[in-house]
């Protein structure tokens, strides 16, 4: 009877955790929670209306998918719901649709949650999370830094207070420049003081308090990550007193009282064909995100996160977003860092944050009705600049051109065409270029470091070579897209080579791989060398590679030997030829 | 001036080898051109009709690029043309193009060639030869068998006198299923004789003329080759005699006399747009079938051919071919061993065969009429079953997973999907597998071989450890495939080692790059390893790894070192740890 047990703990950790859940870990969670409902609230709000939902969406996806990730996740500090890379992938997917009404467009949102949690979901049971590493870490930076710079620019609009839009910046730029003689002057007003603000609650808020209010350092970064709530309420009471809206301001309006609606939203096979690769895409760069602020958190207490029920747990979270109107979510850095910093001991805290939002949902939600959306996209704006980090293409550039035009390529290609197309170009280009730097290998001329069994590249170091012996290190494992090229470079420094020479030793320490391609290759420079009068010597081939040789006819063919190692092969070769000579 | 000359030898071949023309090679290339131009005719015109086009321009498609590659190419024994799969390709490529008219079909099979001409001119011109390399060996030999297999069962309408058609195997079997109660029985008398003679022709044809006329085994050999020439003559004189169009045998009909037409042929952008990745797809599958026989035959003479100067040359025949009302033409496997065999000493021969094919196409067009369909069907299922070769599978499944499963998806979607799926499907299979394998490498703990200074795997050799100092041999380059793998990895194989442990060494023996996400985890790797009160060291770390490691600031942040050899970082830190220990 232990065995289904076993199972269940495993897909729902809860069931470990919860069995050890006592009075330290509830006020810990509790505390956290307290914090992050109130930084959410407006988190929640402004990144509905950056994907073009209705901001009620917002903390409808902050709702059922932190109690889903309560249940299953294995970080202990994560927070999941709406963050601005994949809101910004939602608008993106979802405004080409053409939908014709704003109630349709919520339905397609709330699909693409759906799609994107059983995608999340089939990943997880296949254990496929490896899947996420094909992302290398500089197209990744680059991505999140394109993604950021485009929302603060998609964002000037309401701090404008004019019409535009756009899903990437030549089309945002147009679309300001186009309608910039209708800004509005009380908007811009408040929105550049809301910025001005939010940015001193970033900078200097925390020290601040401290020296005004001596406050602990700890609790000051709190109280400033909760900042914008300020600004919130502040901006929210200025346009009601004033009644801004009547000037001109555009405010959050109407939003609906109650609970999340619960239920499959409608949909056809056209609208999930039309979103299955975005759905995908947002999976994979949501999981990314996800699992790498999970880590970070984990790695500061010693603690482990179960990648593949990492997938699972967001998976549950995006199928309960898609169920109760919500839109697709993933594990967000800033309200995890805050979740983390303000104590939460275990994933209850989201369920306890889940039960904040709730209440927000049933009885805040008429207090929104006069918050300006400049107030919003200005918590926006801040939000998504510190993500901005341009110094991975220095970076990138000193150290290695192939990962410079990896990144560089995602910036362009997010900034000027859009957000699919530039993360999906930074994965295959970063693929191709790790194909051709491998096609082209590295091929070492070798001789024995004086003293030693240790063999080196004659052009870097001082070592002994014999003329009769040709010793070849293959800087890279051995398949079809360098094989006829390793075949023609061994060939031809044969050729090269004094008449003296007898043997060519390749020496397979690199080799990882011979696949069957290489396998003809290496076939075809056994036959052209013996062709030659040279024999063909193999050494410190490895063993996964000498039991696939074993496979074929190539070691019964070999003109030469296999030696264990170099020094063998050199010792043997040498003094091989000391005797025919005499 | 002297630059100039050098420039126009290398990008014209015949600059050189014209300058030593003699009366030796003068006769060698005259009888290669008779013998080849007898076979072509045949060939040529079953081509054609394979691509969906009227005979006439499987001839002119033989003429102009002969010249070309004549002017051009570098292979003394090449012979360019029609030949079966690039034809395949080529129907597959105009057929759904829905075009109205056969003069239509006609203008874009010529923009194809033209297409293609140009991609490879570029290629050619970019020195882009090695992206054929991106085409491993079993895919080819793949796609080769199930074209082979394709084009065979799509003739079976010709011997059988039925209509059918369809690019893959489910649409010719149900074309030949649905139209099999129409078939002709007069015309499949006709047809299955002449298959039965064409195969005792290449099976048995040269030992029978060998005994029954004492011809040498070379001139037997050559009288077989052209034996299809035989059956064509007695079936179309069978077809005159009883007229047997009246039968309800198809015949060739009309054929326009004269030369090929020169001009661009008419286009726009659309087509362009329609034919510009079948365009591709054949001229690299059309270049690496040249490629590979003009090598074959060149090594067999000790003669070298220049992979981009063939690109340059293959772009010119087909350009040629494209203006002068041809379709696209590559180097043939048949055409090439036959001219190589008759004694062919320069690429003049080729020209010759131009000036034979010329000759045939002005004079003996009219005596084509009678020639059956069903015998050009017969010639080419002969000739493409000689391409068929399924032990590729078996070979495959024996050496190595990977590849068997790359030939099998690229048989299966050739067969049952199309050429064009097929060949794109094994290209990016192969690619995939190759960067599948990479992100889940070997690594191997090592210890050393008692009494050398060699470093083996623990569990394959009785090496000599420490648990102290624990090394392991990364058997993969590092790069963002692998990176967070390796992480894990080393990090848990250093959690699960006893409290003793003090140092674990990486040897890099076989880490031919280290790229920016690697170097992350890297770092990653130090800093985890350094809380746990281990030191990180390096052993045999290459030169280009090294050069790039000391563009970061890795080395500096090492908490260990990095030693030239395996054999010196065992021996220093285990004296190291004796001396701490006392």
């Amino acid at each position: 009877m232990q065995k289904p047990l076993v199972v269940a703990k495993r897909y729902m950790p809860i069931l470990s955790w919860g069995r050890h859940y006592g009075r330290t870990e509830l006020s810990g969670d509790i505390t956290a929670a307290v914090i992050v409902t109130i930084m959410l609230i407006p988190q929640s709000l402004a990144y509905a209306l950056l994907a073009g939902l209705p901001a009620e969406v917002g903390l409808y996806a902050s709702i059922l998918p932190l109690f889903a990730y309560a249940l299953f996740g294995t970080s202990k500090a994560l927070a999941v719901g709406p963050v601005a890379v994949v809101s910004l992938m939602t608008a993106s997917a979802l405004e080409p649709l053409g939908l014709g009404t704003l109630s349709e467009y919520v339905a397609a949102a709330a699909v693409l949650a759906l799609l994107s949690g059983i995608f999340l979901l089939a990943m997880g049971m296949l254990s496929l999370g490896v899947i996420a590493n094909f992302l290398s870490h500089p197209v990744i930076a680059g991505f999140i830094t394109a993604s950021g710079l485009l929302i603060a620019a998609g964002q000037m609009k309401h701090i404008l207070g004019i019409e535009a839009s756009g899903h990437n910046l030549p089309e945002i730029l147009h679309g300001l420049w186009s309608n910039f003689a209708e800004f509005s002057p009380i908007t811009l007003m408040l929105g550049a003081a809301t910025l001005g603000f939010l940015v001193w609650v970033r900078k200097g808020m925390a020290n601040w308090l401290q020296g005004r209010f001596r406050l602990s350092a700890a609790t000051a970064g709190t109280v400033a990550r909760v900042g914008p709530v300020f600004a919130v309420i502040a901006t929210t009471l200025v346009a009601w007193l004033f009644d801004l809206p009547q000037s001109g301001v555009s405010v959050v309006g109407e939003v609906p009282t109650g609970l999340p609606p619960i239920g499959v939203p409608p949909f056809d096979l056209s609208l999930i064909k039309a979103m299955a690769v975005p759905a995908i895409l947002i999976s994979v760069i949501g999981y990314v995100e996800s699992v790498s602020v999970a880590q970070t958190l984990a790695a500061k207490r010693r603690q482990r996160i179960e990648p593949n029920q990492e997938l699972i747990a967001l998976g549950a979270a995006n199928i309960s977003s898609g169920i109760s109107g919500g839109y697709p979510v993933t594990g967000g850095f800033a309200r995890s860092v805050v979740n983390y910093d303000a104590g939460a001991e275990t994933p209850a805290a989201g369920a306890y944050t889940a039960v904040g939002l709730m209440l927000a949902a049933l009885f805040l939600t008429p207090l929104l009705y006069f918050l300006p959306k400049a107030t919003l996209a200005a918590t926006i704006i801040v939000a998504v600049l510190s993500l901005v980090d341009l110094s991975i293409l220095t970076r990138s550039w000193a150290y290695s051109r192939a990962d410079f035009l990896a990144v560089m390529a995602t910036i362009l290609l997010t900034l000027l065409i859009g957000v699919e197309v530039g993360v999906a170009s930074g994965v295959i280009l970063s693929l191709l270029l790790f194909v051709w730097k491998t096609s082209r290998p590295h091929v070492a001329e070798v001789g024995q470091v004086p003293g030693s069994e240790h063999f080196r590249n004659i052009h870097r170091h001082e070592v002994i070579t014999d003329p009769r012996v040709l010793t070849l290190r293959v800087d890279e494992s051995l398949y079809f897209a360098n094989a006829r090229r390793m075949e023609d470079l061994i060939v031809n420094r044969a050729h090269a080579s004094q008449d003296e020479l007898k043997h060519v030793i390749l020496m397979f320490s690199a080799v990882n791989e011979v696949d069957m391609s290489a396998l003809e290759s290496l076939e075809a420079v056994n036959a052209r060398l013996q062709d030659m009068g040279i024999s063909l010597h193999l050494s410190e081939v490895k063993g996964p590679v000498m039991d696939r040789l074993k496979r074929s006819h190539f070691l019964e063919e070999l003109t030469g030997e296999v030696f264990l190692s170099q020094n063998d092969a050199f010792a043997v070769l040498r003094n091989r030829q000391d005797r025919a000579a005499e």
